[in-house]
């Protein structure tokens, strides 16, 4: 040990130089999507909270805006205000992530069902909205919505069934666990009942090592209470 | 030529192996997003129109439905039934069709603004529906619509000073051209003032080849008026 150089104290890492802004760790599915992806890709980032105070933020939050611009990725000069944007350059940036199913077929049914819950489920999105925070036990799904998480079970049921679970895709998360996993909080929050097998997906979602950094950050920082989306207040 | 061999007769080519399933050229904007994707991407395939009294097609058609499954691309066993998820299965298929700008911050806005058209615009996709045939001179575009078509113009004008135009990405068409594409047959239908650089923007647009076969289709081979989407109907 004598005659060893003196330590140097250990470097402080960069701050990593992508940053993924966000709107709420509780209220935007759309967020906690983005940053499911960029940890598939196994990207270094950190993320930025806008205020729920900006009015275009909080369009979004209220499902009320014309564009969804959050989740909003800047890396390397790039800058990405869409979801499935996001996912897409950053599986073409880092090839090596296997964050998209390898085989060719799956990949097509990973980018086509990613695709149908970016574009789609509008009743399943506005009549429950998303709430990390909250549960409501008696909460009942009126018929528009219900037709779209009959939709979403299938489409689980059939990816379960083919690639042979635990997720979509089989072995390992992709892209589409990332799009979905927001819907299983919903069934949370709502209490909505899930056959055996979507369950089973649903505790592989939530035992997700990057959902729950998710949550714990939602539930130990608390953002401020938005009462439009709290489907429990009184009006 | 004595002595020649008899002439075979031309071989009839074979059909196209890969089928692209639209809903109407008339009335779905998606459909002809994914017909312009299909040939930016170079891909030998054909058109089959579902019929608009299947009741999910129609559903789609009034924009009722939770989910819009055409335009569906089936190629080599794989089965894509959302627009983005064509263009980039296509893209990753067919590398050497150039159908996203080859700059990586220019495919990053391509991609961006691609994906806000997919999930946004509600106000102006209700309001203005898509009809190819129709011209209806003295519209009121009310004001959430207005505030979508102003964004969207925004876009265009920020990508073609970016990128010089004529296409939003430079010399060559994009799938991000194919996204829009509906918005400028859109202020045609309902007679939207453009400014000079939008005008000039629609005007590329519309000499697009692929889109004038799309329209001469629509035109001579006219499919049944769907009353519900005629704004110039009278109830």
């Amino acid at each position: 040990m004598s005659g060893a150089r003196p330590r140097k104290p250990a470097a402080t890492p960069p701050a990593p130089a992508a940053i993924l802004r966000i709107s709420s760790r509780n209220y935007s599915s759309w967020s906690l999507r983005g940053f499911l992806i960029a940890r598939l890709a196994g990207l270094n980032f950190r993320t930025i909270t806008v205020s729920a105070d900006d009015p275009s933020t909080r369009a979004e939050l209220l499902n009320n805006a014309s564009s969804i611009l959050l989740p909003c990725l800047e890396h390397e000069g790039a800058e990405l205000w869409d979801t499935i944007a996001i996912a897409e350059y950053l599986n073409e940036r880092f090839p090596d992530s296997r964050m998209m199913p390898e085989d060719r077929i799956a990949r097509a049914r990973c980018r086509a069902i990613s695709g149908e819950m970016h574009a789609g489920f509008h009743a399943l999105r506005s009549s429950l909205p998303f709430n990390l925070r909250a549960t409501i036990p008696n909460f009942t799904v009126w018929s528009a919505a219900r037709g779209d998480l009959e939709r979403i079970f299938t489409l689980w049921r059939d990816c379960l069934a083919e690639w042979g679970g635990p997720w979509l895709f089989g072995a390992r998360p992709s892209v589409a666990d990332a799009m979905y996993a927001p819907v299983v909080l919903r069934a949370r929050t709502y209490n909505v009942a899930l056959d055996e097998t979507c369950e089973a997906y649903a505790r592989t979602i939530e035992a997700w090592p990057d959902l729950r950094e998710w949550i714990d950050a939602a539930t130990q920082e608390p953002e401020p209470r938005i009462t439009e989306l709290e489907l429990d207040a009184e009006f």
